[in-house]
Parts: C-alpha cells; structure tokens; sequence
C-alpha cells in the first residue's frame, strides 16, 4: 500500500505544483482514505514536495513513520515546526467538504499563509484519474456487484413491492461483501444503497439530482422506492450501489412483470444504442460535452426525447465519474469541456421514463483504457421478465 | 402538519429573539426538514417574526403559499424584497452544516447584514425539546424497532459471522419499514445502518466517535462487524439504529453464544442498574454530568471501570439526545451541564467490553416526561441466549 499512497501523493504534489500550491491539509473522510489508505479522524499535511504527515485524533492505536497521535488540530503547527517543516506561503484546505466553521479553525492554524479554498478541486481533480490499483479494485466491485444482481430474478415472488424488492437486494449484495454505505459529492445529497423505481414512481421528481429520483416511502427521505406493488405490464429498474473497498460501481438494470408493450422494448434498446456508441466513441481525447449530445440525439432520432432522463424534472447529465464518491469528474452533460483520459472511471445510465409502464434504460460502469473503454458491470443488458 | 411546523418555528423564532437574531436562512438536509416538513434542494428564510419563506431548487412541483421556485440562491435577496421583507441586521447561517464554499456564497448574499455562524447551534437547541408529534413518531418508531429486533433469536445460524447477523437484522428492520438512511452530525462521522460487534472485536479502537466502535471488514468503513465467526462462550451486541420517519430509535441487546462465564452477567447487570439508576433520577432539571457521574460510579462499584464504554480507546459519554439526528442534546458526559427538560430524547447506553468474551450492556432510547422517563425500545433487556 505504501508504494500506492506515494503513487497517490506524487499525483497530488503535482497538481499543487502547477496550481503555485504550497501545501494541503487534508481532513474529508473521502480524501483522508484517498491519501492514508485507511479512515481515520485527524488530518494529513501534504507539502508540495517531500513526505507527508498525519495526524490522528482516533483511533488511539495508530503508529508508524510520519504518523503524529494529537488531540486538536492546534497541535499541528508547532508539530510541523518541530520536523523542520517551513511554514507555507500557501494552503489549500477542502472548501467544499469541511463545514464553515472546521474550515475557519483549521485556517485559523495558519494564520501566516495564504488560505486557498481550491483543496476540494484540486484533489477531486487528483482522484478522477485512477491509479492501475484502483482499477483494480474496481473491477473486483463490478465482478460481485455481477453476482448480487445474477440473483435478482430468483428473488422476485408475486404481489412483492418495490420496496420489498429493494430489500432483498440490498441483501444479496451485503451479502457479497458490499459495504452498504455510499460516499456521495455534496452536502445535501443523500441515498441509502440505491434505488428500485417501478412504474410510474420513477417519474416522481425529486429533491435529489440522481439521473431518475422516486418518491421514497417518506418525506424524511424521499428517494426510491414508494410501495408501489410490482404487477404485470410494469417495468422496474434496480439501481443499487456497490461499495467493496470504497470505489463504488454503478449499475441498472430494467425488469418487466410481464410482457411489456413493444414500444418500451424499443425505447431500451435506444439506450442501448448510445451505450453502444459510447463504446465506439468514448475514448481518452473524446470531449463531454460531444459525447452527450451524441447520445442525446441517438434518443431524439429514437423518438423518445420527452421521457429521456425523466419527464416533467429532468437530469441534466447521462452519466458520471465514479471512484470514492458516487458523482466525481468526467460528467457527460452540456458545457462539460472535459476530455476524457485513461483510467477514468464512469458510469453512463441513459434511461427513459414511460408513462403508464415505468423505467427502461441502461447504466453500466466503464474504465478509459488506452483505445477503448473496458465494462465492469457484466450482467446482461436486455429487459429480464420476472415472471418467467 | 401545518400547524405542527407552526409550532416548530415559533419555537426557532424564539430563540432568535433571545439571541437578537433578525432571520435565519436554513439549507441543510436536517434543518429543512424540520422547517418544511419534508426533504427538499432549497432554503428557508425564517424571519424573527412573521412567515417562513421557502425556496425551492427541486422537486419542481412543490407549491403553495410561501413557496417560490428558484435556480440559484442569488434570487433569494430580490424575492424577499418584492415581498416587502425588510432586509435583516443579523442573519445566521448552519456554519457547522454548510460547507466553506456554501455558507461563503449564501452570506454574500446578505453583504449588508451581519451574519451569524450560530445557526447550526441554535437549531440545534430548538430541535431538542420535541413536540407531541415528534414524540408519538419516536414512540412508533421504537415499536417498529422492538419489533424487529424481537426477530433475531429466529435469525442465527450456527457458524455465521457477525456481518452475516447484521444483514439479517438489516433486513428485519427494513422490512418493518424503516428507511436504513441515519443521518448523523458532523461531516467526518459515517455508519452504515448501525453495528454488530462479537467478541473481542467490541474492543477495537475507531476512526468514529460511537460508543463502541468495532473494525469494520475493510479499511474504508472501519466499524462494526468485521467478519467473526459468532462461537460459543461469545457475547455479541446488536446495535442496528431505527429510522421510520426521520426520527431515529436507537437500541443494542446483547446476546450470547452458549453460556457465558458469571462475570459476564454480573456486568451486565451493571449496566443495567445504571438505567435503573436513570430510571429514578433522570428527571427534568437533573443535570446530565450528574447523572454520568452517577452511572460511572455505579459502574466502579461494580469492579468494571477498566472495561467501561470500551478498552484501550474509550467513548467519553454514556449516551446521547436523538432526534433527527443520531447525536443531538441531551449528551451525559463530564462538564454537560445542560438540564434535562420534558421533551427531550435520549438513548442511554452504558457498555462493557470483557476481554476474550465480548461486548454486553444495554442501550434503550428514552422519552423525558413531567415526572419520569419513558422507555420507547421495548425488547427484554437481559442477555439472551442465542443457541436456547
């Protein structure tokens, strides 16, 4: 893990010298495991050359080279001062993950330097390009996220709900290892594992900015699955989350009761057609922005344009970087200028919301490989009927 | 509800006033919650006196009277005017919710107020006298949980391990309604859907500031249940939080593999004569490091001291408000000199982590009446045998 973690710092170190940062002190749980390897509570000081130091407030049994057991962050620079560490002219501290007030105390810590809220940018920026370990671990996620949804048909029984279903999927992957809890990109985003919308709830618009959102069962958390019995003539989309080791997957895949109406079955297979396309396009150099609205209008050649990603509230994106967090760097969406590279990760989930019969779409998880893009979600990607 | 959101303001509207705070501009997930009634991507402008206005980002079919529809918070300002709103002198903002970036975007939108970083903390105080409907929601959440719970002798097998157990009482849970999301203060603190901790796993030191902490199955997530096989002369403590409607029951039980040694029991017992210490004491107006000294000292008498709230790395609390959130006020820790009041919500659970067997204690979440305290986690509260 070692050698990975400098791989990881190298990178970041980088980043910082091209942005004339000094150092970064990092305290999200997010970059605290992308930096240590490991969650910890406390913070890591990354000079823009030469080694990094933690500091641990919990757990009370860490120790090694460079690991420092303190009680406040106040402790951090008299500690650095002790290591011979000069002071930074500039720090960058994550803007948008630490509250107002943690960001204000750790500030307050350097007082001498100049405070650069870019910490969040520019180590998402670090993250969105995987390291070939990370990529592994990626690929082990999809093979068990595979697994878990292998079982699915097996778990459907008549007269189930969507909720019902939710649940035992939810199962079948915590039973293949997964973790359950999902990291997600902002404040005010929140998620349990997944979603399975069914029908005509995954038209519900939502508070939350997912590609379809759901009604939920509740106010308190209104995402997912609303109780709606999955009866004949209905599709229903499961789109539960997997986490082995902290890179997340993403996966969907569209389920009938019963036989649908012709019509959905080629408004999938429109999506699958973009999935397609990407497969033929998506490739590092290729830009975001084009490759949205390729996708895009592959749907409005398809005729479905007014259902594609929701209708009445709408996603504005068909797909997303995945790593540590469930919405990170590249996103396919207009104005995204972004090219793609290799060792980006994302998940593209075109998906079409059918008034009267449900959900139907794709959303499978793609490594950038040097000249083509590399599936880590394997199930199969045609509408399954449950009944059968 | 109207009436009960009513309540809920005034309640916020009060202590602005004692802080001679002009308004409050809410926009994280828990606040808006409380303040709308339900989740939504937006913001509440709460002035001292007078109506809540509600700005909606998403869902964009949400509307009624006070309810306008925007795209960006910079909006805020010229709805407020257009509706006669004098612009406040003080306005606080959530400085321990919002990020850096959001709390620094909103406050330049009220460049001519002074704003206050006291409204995490306010919202806070007002959260944690709840009303009758809050605590009849506690109260049927604790029967859903009871419920559940009453289902885990049914649930073990021989030679399962710990993860196994928690994804069936996961599911017990889920299937009795509730909605698996806890929302928690504080960014850098994460769960999953709550711990199963067996044998000397309890006593592993964590990242998190929970009252036993447990090392998780993977570096990512270090907490909970990590994989031990449950074996006889084994205790293992189940500690999976409630959530039915947003409102959080919390409750452990310890159960046992087999028999376990005397001792065990008679510390358990300990633990269970700190709640009945409770039970007889906890009163509106006893203060809460009282009441932790009394539980501490019972717990000394009783020759576990060592082994108290863990080992090695220990919880600095015996327990804890609900609400909303999984760590509100009331908090029973040294130098709390808060005093409990009818309305509040706690869970009180004194632990102890006995080397080479596991973890046994007691968690029960309680309801603050006139005169008494009202248990709302009803399952028997002796060590059960899990192999009977």
């Amino acid at each position: 893990m070692d050698k990975e973690l400098n791989i990881r710092i190298a990178k970041i170190q980088k980043i910082m010298a091209d942005s004339n940062i000094d150092a970064a002190l990092v305290a999200s749980n997010v970059n605290l495991l992308y930096t240590v390897g490991q969650i910890i509570a406390g913070y890591v000081y990354i000079p823009v050359n030469g080694e990094p130091v933690t500091f641990v407030k919990r757990p009370n049994n860490l120790s090694g080279a460079g690991i420092h057991q303190i009680r406040k962050p106040e402790q951090i620079p008299s500690i650095l001062e002790e290591l011979g560490i000069q002071k930074p002219t500039t720090i960058m501290l994550e803007a948008d993950e630490l509250t107002f007030n943690e960001y204000t105390r750790l500030a307050a810590c350097f007082k001498n330097s100049q405070v650069c809220n870019c910490g969040t940018k520019l180590l998402q920026n670090a993250r969105t390009i995987k390291t070939e370990a990370e990529l592994e671990l990626f690929r082990e996620t999809g093979r068990a996220h595979t697994r878990a949804y292998n079982k699915i048909p097996s778990l459907f029984r008549y007269g189930m709900t969507d909720t019902e279903l939710s649940i035992e999927v939810e199962r079948a992957m915590r039973l293949e290892g997964m973790l359950g809890q999902l990291r997600i990109y902002g404040q005010s985003m929140e998620l349990f594992m997944g979603s399975v919308l069914a029908a005509d709830n995954a038209a519900a618009p939502s508070a939350y900015d997912f590609a379809l959102g759901g009604g939920g069962t509740d106010p308190s958390l209104p995402v997912g699955a609303n109780g709606t019995v999955l009866s004949k003539g209905h599709s229903v989309m499961v789109d539960i989350g997997g986490n082995l080791h902290g890179y997340l997957s993403d996966m969907s895949r569209t389920y009938s009761i019963g036989k649908l109406p012709d019509y959905a079955y080629t408004a999938h297979q429109a999506c699958l057609d973009v999935q397609k396309a990407f497969q033929e396009n998506a490739r590092p150099g290729a830009v975001c922005q084009d490759l949205y609205q390729m996708g895009k209008e592959i749907i409005e050649k398809a005729g479905f344009a007014d259902y594609f990603m929701g209708v009445g509230q709408k996603a504005g994106f068909i797909g997303h970087g995945i790593g540590l967090q469930l919405n990170e760097q590249p996103v396919f969406a207009p104005r995204m200028t972004l090219q793609l590279q290799q060792g980006m990760v994302f998940a593209l989930e075109p998906k079409i919301v059918l008034p009267g019969i449900g959900p139907v779409g794709i959303e499978n998880s793609w490594i950038v490989n040097s000249d083509s893009i590399e599936k880590i979600t394997l199930c199969p990607d045609q509408i399954t009927d449950l009944t059968l």
